[in-house]
């Protein structure tokens, strides 16, 4: 029943990694308990703390899941999280963060999805005023909804400016493996950063399903249980979650398959950026190309390949490579491209 | 790593139906549209239709997920439910219906998690009073949380009563499959008794994971996928959780392995019933046989199998059938039982 | 335009105590401090400090305001209250609970409206499972909605046995006067039960509107200002609110009006409560009084007077006297009760 | 206890019109219906009826909960409002858009706080994508934070925009009779400009407390008592707020009080927008001046009057009128700032 060979619209448009598959099989030998108190569950935070240096893990089912459940838990009722307007929270999660978390966010407008710290500043304030949403949370992502990528400096200046303002720091990680992969950093790098929350996607990078939420600072580990639960992101069968997470870390696919898929992105990025007529518009420091092509080029793409009109306004379109995306199916589309330009 | 060979605990400590895992196998067959436009969900749309003899399907990842996100759904801001005090959603579903939903519960004593046109009426009043929250829903489940099952002409009393007084009506069909199976009917038959909305179990009856919520009542329909998506329901790789139910409901197995688990169910009872010192205080109607054994009786057969104990002070445990549970595996319990009575 | 010379409906529908309303207009001098950084509010919470022996005032506007707004700052997100099925919180504030502050009330069925250790340990259970909303707060209603009224050693006795369970207790004191003349006690008695938080109801006892949160336990201090402007109760010209309490917690008149309004329903009773086809449903220990009285007389009487019918199924009715009864207008309702009386 | 003799700081630091302490004075004449089926709030909505040509009154407590009680009435679940980044809904409700009424702000920077119908296509897309905020409602405030004010055309242009967009328009009008009285138009010119629902804001123009949400799109109407009463906002003496309704409509002073307080503004920015030094930051267009001075003019201004600073980084401060300041007390506050300039 499948319709499309290959595509370039999103990473969540690839299968499952066969070794993840396989992992879900030899998972499925009889009864276990439920709610993650299984086995799997229990190996999968052993090899969190390994991989982060602590920590303990929350699998979940989806990346909107993992942020609204995380963030909540983090949020006084009055407060805000600070973001960017790039992010996937503000523009691809509905009014989960309303409805669910009953939290404000405070958007800051950025080229590249990033923060600085003084981009914080000019939403960091109002402290102690009852009527302003009270600033909580700094929430990065982990390749940004862009792209692009924070540097460990980077990230770094942000946590200890966060810390100095009195606020947490959470990292939406939907795409975390291809930020260690780009920045050629260890999990532990990160959790050394200081942050105090973050997802650890999988459904992007070779699960079939399954995100899962890492508590680095323990002061919000008792409660995470409880917030699990009631946004309805506790899985019954949880070792088939928990068993992909468990082949993914320790048969190093995480790492290998974001490697794979940023240096597809590359290598779109080295064929086209020279070309006449097109434009790269952000940095290419993970596993996507966002790119200006001339009209006519995008519409005949069109015909060939499934991707997605990322900007109506400017023509920018998003060229997203997944897991099993092909040096063949790369230059296929590099070389259309070339093909057709005016 | 799995620890137990089998349980009586609960049908989703079962592992997934070999069937279905050929299923999800067989879906991950390169890159497929996301978020439910993929043609795995396209086609159990068509079953569902077939099935049901009308409704829309919406895939969701869990048993909460899909009785909040269709409640909310169905109900104005200052709406409430009617059910019992043995329902799932109010005694295993932390503040999900209030957090996430907004909602408030009218929950209705009963020994049998059954309700009545007489029982809705006691609060199924205050209709126009703004003070009060407006009855709007009552909740059914098919089977109940107790293991009993509506008649057709059960339900059907309440559906028309339910729509004299303008109530719609919602069915938690996380053991739907064991009802039909019970009840020897088909899905149709459920569907006409007028029941507005409703959601079909996979979880506990082969699946890896996946609940389906089905729009009976198509006035709740334009809204439904922005619902689920807010409540952070909706998979982006769905296909592979369509393409069980898909499965599922083509092989015959959704009701195959119900009637099964309930004739272990059934099987068990039979071997006990009679006994001194046995009291089944539930009718079986279902997979779950719910009973009260001498106290010294219960803590050794903890020793030799997983079950939970329902209500600590009566002493009553409860022992679930899953679709793989064997007739040697009941005999065995069976004869511990009698063994091990005083 | 008044078209009630007296009723006995509700002391809600009294109008504004002489004294009450002068204080508001002594208030009246020019320009002062918005959002209670006034000098009529630091002077409340002198008074609240000095009748209480400690805690904070946070005056808000309405009943429903006050409990909402205490309850949610006490409560973790998946937390429960335990209240009565006869609780104003249950029957009478919508889906505020639920919608504003996002929790679970678990109600307990009585008759008189009245928690006891014994029925409190029917819902408190379940700790530290997710599945289970957890239970946090025990409701209480000082005095009850159905006119009743814990002593002091019956509170003490809840407040120490919900302290065993870890749970927090508040006070609905929408009619907390009417309990202190009741019991011939001071609000510091109350106080001293050790409960955590309470409202103090101005409106049915002379003030134009007004409530007043009182936070005894000073953990849940800090937040309190944030709560109440997320919640919507922060009201910008205060000192008109505070203004009414101060007068009305430094004339007495929080005492005598309670005093009064329960001494006009204990005269009623009085005179009723032998006659034949009279049936007083609860103990009156404040200023209502139900009764079952013969569906004729009580015909003929909603002819005569305002009041309400309590429970269409048994025809109870409550007759409630405000701060402005007089003894001729009970003695007139009474001699019509007895006319009327078959 | 009165600290201030008079203030700039807001138009809520001023106290009650004494003829408006007289209505709530008359008011008080005995019993009366509680929760609005009194005799003034029919009253109110007979008034409500003449000045805006149609409509529905509900009045409530606060400008907080008339703006979420409204515009949550009017919303999906999955809705978003459209306003700018000069709101008080976004910059003074705290998080009662979002823990109250579960809705997005998408913001919109401005400076002088106006929406125009090509700001409003900045955020007006995504429409039947589920992934984002359903943009449903363009929220207006008329007078804007800023003191700025739509002209009838700007508004007539902006409603039919929206109208054509598929949106609902509401307006803030915690200062409307300020707008009225700018524009020199009647209240029908509003509602004839085809605005689904506004607020009518006395607090800040003579009334001791009360803001009421006008209904003039009676598709809204049916739910909006439920509304009001869940979101904590339905008073029970409600007559001592609609009286003050009542007189401020039947006796002109609506908008009387904000010509005079406009007026007042519009003498202070004659006075000094022509010093050198003095840079007025947005158009005088109700009873606010936005003003930049020199830093130690303001200290200096400090120490006379009470103000608000207003954007710490430019130094910008606000200077508002109440209803009862006079002249000379501009006057004063005039010739101070041309002392206290260098």
């Amino acid at each position: 029943m499948n319709h499309l060979s290959h595509s370039f619209a999103s990473d969540n448009y690839s299968g499952i990694h066969p070794t993840i598959l396989q992992a879900i099989s030899d998972a499925n030998c009889g009864h276990d308990y439920a709610y993650g108190t299984d086995a799997w569950t229990d190996k999968l935070n052993d090899l969190v703390k390994q991989h982060f240096g602590k920590g303990t893990a929350y699998p979940v089912f989806n990346g909107t899941g993992a942020n609204i459940t995380a963030l909540t838990a983090m949020l006084p009722r009055f407060g805000a999280v600070i973001c960017t307007d790039k992010g996937h929270i503000y523009n691809d999660e509905s009014n989960a963060p309303e409805c669910v978390g009953g939290f404000r966010m405070f958007t800051i407008p950025t080229e590249d999805g990033k923060l600085t710290p003084e981009l914080i500043d000019t939403q960091a304030y109002g402290f102690g005023k009852e009527h302003r949403s009270q600033p909580a949370i700094v929430h990065l992502a982990m390749t940004t909804e862009v792209g692009t990528c924070y540097s460990l400096d980077e990230l770094r200046a942000i946590v200890a400016h966060a810390k100095k303002l009195g606020l947490y720091t959470y990292i939406d990680g939907a795409r975390l493996s291809n930020a260690c992969a780009y920045l050629n950093c260890t999990l532990k790098d990160i959790a050394d950063t200081g942050v105090d929350m973050l997802s650890l996607g999988g459904t992007k990078n070779g699960l079939m399903l399954g995100e899962c939420i890492v508590v680095l600072n323990d002061e919000f580990d008792a409660n995470m249980k409880y917030m699990r639960k009631m946004t309805m992101q506790l899985s019954s069968k949880m070792r088939f979650i928990s068993a992909q997470f468990v082949t993914w870390l320790e048969s190093g696919l995480w790492l290998e398959l974001a490697k794979h898929s940023n240096e597809m992105a590359r290598h779109l990025a080295n064929q086209i950026q020279n070309l006449d007529g097109v434009t790269i518009t952000q940095k290419v420091q993970s596993n996507a190309v966002f790119v200006i092509l001339p009209k006519q080029t995008v519409a005949k793409l069109h015909e060939d390949f499934y991707f997605y009109d990322w900007n109506e306004f400017t023509g920018e379109i998003r060229l997203m490579m997944g897991f099993d995306t092909t040096i063949a199916q790369v230059d296929e589309l590099a070389n259309k491209i070339k093909a057709y330009l005016p």
